[in-house]
């Protein structure tokens, strides 16, 4: 017998990979341009013209046998001190170089930072809704994923449930603010409280709780006022997983990084449990051509004005049509509540109108469905009267 | 307490990496043209200028979103049947491009099966001397890790010592042909037996024992008459693990993939197990420009001629001075029987004479050195008079 687990989670294709797939076909059946497809956070807003401009320069004047060779396992010096200097500008951070180390994309940082801490049966909490994978990184690193339910509604945490599901156990709190799918972005006020719980509890059981901000979706932000807490500013014990995926357009690219507060007690020995996890997970070194990019783009992202229309237009159609929203103030998701209690009744229905969105079910979010508008603005406008048309399905 | 294991790994280096650093050091205290570094097996012939014009044209040529965007986590498709062909064409199978599982590098490949195949407990065998990441991505994948001797001298298969190392538990068994550390080319004859002992155990325990050829060195054989049997051509439960690094001089940029035999009877539960695997590890994909370039130089090679007079040059230098060196066929490395007991001991002698080799201990050789011969030609030139003078030391 091979390894069960793993033939399940090759076997069972997540709903959204379903619906993906299905979109295709339904495409091709109908037209590109007749089928709503809100499926999958896939950019559709292309990559800043710098990136592609930068890629030909890279290739044009470095020395191939460099730029194609192996980088340090941790990745280029150079590049990890221009990250080390950027986030200390922006958020008054004392990191150096050594606190980063460069990655395949966030779902690499996560499964490196993941298997750096848990031992077997470690505890990992995350607010719910939350991104699925977080259960299938948690579980292969082996460790217990314990989802705890947000505040109905609003989708910010709540304290009491967080505080009668942390243990003697908890070894680690993922978040992801931005969030996805919610959209929601946590407060400094937010994050304050959450640092001071884990610090409570730290003390408590003698150990350090860590905490995983997964942050692909940072730069995705809408309004002036909107700020994103750079937990290293608030907590010791905290890890950044980043990922240049959404910010700059560049999903399949797989480049990301890992950085590590250098406040906390233990930073060597969690320093050096990334680097021994990212070597036995086969990661070797994050793609060096991408590595000489971020270099030069490190700075920029896609035009992000875009998602901000998108969600704009998308909101206030959906609340005009009756249903049921909580504003995103970032990522280019949309959380809306379903009209019938099955949210998998409530996607079926909509696909009737050739809108492909989402169940919350697998985001530990019943109830609700996904929508991500990260997609076309012209199809976005088409699918309007379709949006328009199941709402009134449900009069 | 976070994991030890991964703290472990990620703090004590390899004695490659240790000497690699220790040559950049005296690099810069010597002046770089009087160290002889054989230290790493990066490759110092560029990749061929195919390879950075494809780059360039298919940045100015596809469309950005999808260029950057999401692959299937198979991989394209296009990518994957253009492998299928070539392969089919090549080596005489009938794979399919479903057959195929595109992966960041070889490393990522053999996590990935490992990962996909053991179940806590379960046995791999390979043979030693060996690459010492077999062991450690062995053990994260829960496996147990039998290194199995060769025959002394040639470091072809002990069929006899495979024998009495195979047991109910042996869910694999890693070849690596050609081979890192000792340039060996496994026969078709070898291949032959090793498909005919792994079908004999395997119905004797009633499970099949897979074989996994990890190939990284495929296209690098120097001789007109040696050829590297295909092992999807003698036996059914096997799997190839590929990497363009060596081949195409690009071990930075993490692009290689899985090849699942679809001959054998469980073909769809262990491809499954492959996608699976990969997405527990957090892999999403491999890098696409990466891919799509791939599409375009599957079927070139950086300049392998100038390994072919590295490997001549040094060989015969080597012998003349007294050196016991088994000739290698294939890949870049030659394993030197060291003329002291301790290796170790001997590579510290090297030091002072400039030259960066590296022990066999860490391979399983122990008595013997790792000897790189990916490097410039020029250096290799001016190294000759320092291995003489080395031989001397020990008249």
């Amino acid at each position: 017998m091979i390894n069960q687990k793993n033939v399940q989670l090759g076997t069972v294709r997540s709903c959204i990979r379903e619906l993906f797939e299905y979109g295709k076909k339904r495409k091709a059946e109908m037209g590109e341009e007749n089928v709503f497809d809100f499926s999958i956070g896939n950019p559709n807003v292309p990559t800043p013209p710098e990136v592609n401009a930068a890629i030909k320069e890279i290739v044009d004047t470095y020395n191939p046998v460099f730029l194609h060779g192996y980088t340090s396992a941790q990745g280029d010096f150079e590049t990890r001190k221009v990250l080390a200097d950027y986030t200390n500008a922006r958020f008054g951070t004392k990191l150096n170089a050594d606190c980063f180390y460069i990655t395949c994309g966030a779902a690499a940082s996560l499964t490196i930072v993941l298997n750096a801490l848990l031992n077997e049966g470690d505890e990992v909490i995350t607010f719910a809704p939350f991104f699925p994978e977080y259960k299938v990184f948690t579980e292969h690193a082996g460790g217990k994923f314990i989802p705890v339910k947000c505040e109905e509604d609003t989708f910010h945490i709540d304290f009491s449930r967080l505080e009668s599901a942390i243990t003697a156990h908890t070894k680690g709190v993922i978040i992801n603010s931005p969030n996805n799918p919610s959209g929601v972005v946590y407060t400094e006020d937010e994050i304050i409280k959450l640092a001071k719980l884990l610090e409570k509890y730290s003390k408590k059981y003698g150990n350090p709780i860590y905490l995983i901000a997964d942050e692909p979706y940072r730069e995705l932000v809408y309004d002036k006022d909107t700020k994103v807490p750079y937990v290293m500013s608030y907590y010791k014990h905290s890890l950044v997983c980043y990922s240049y995926s959404k910010s700059l357009s560049l999903p399949g690219e797989r480049i990301g990084y890992v950085g590590v507060n250098n406040e906390m007690p233990d930073f060597s020995e969690v320093y050096a449990a990334v680097c021994g996890a990212g070597r036995a997970l086969g990661f070797v070194c994050a793609p060096n051509l991408f590595q000489q990019l971020i270099k030069k783009v490190y700075n920029l992202t896609s035009d992000i004005s875009i998602y901000k229309r998108n969600r704009d237009k998308l909101y206030s159609a959906l609340t005009e049509y009756g249903f049921k929203v909580v504003k995103p103030d970032g990522a280019f998701y949309m959380f809306v509540k379903s009209p019938e209690k099955s949210a998998v009744d409530f996607c079926e229905r909509a696909k009737k109108y050739e809108l492909l969105i989402v169940p919350g079910d697998d985001f530990g979010g019943e109830g609700y469905v996904r929508i991500s508008y990260c997609v076309a603005p012209e199809m976005l406008e088409r699918s309007l009267p379709a949006f328009k048309k199941l709402a009134e399905s449900y009069r």
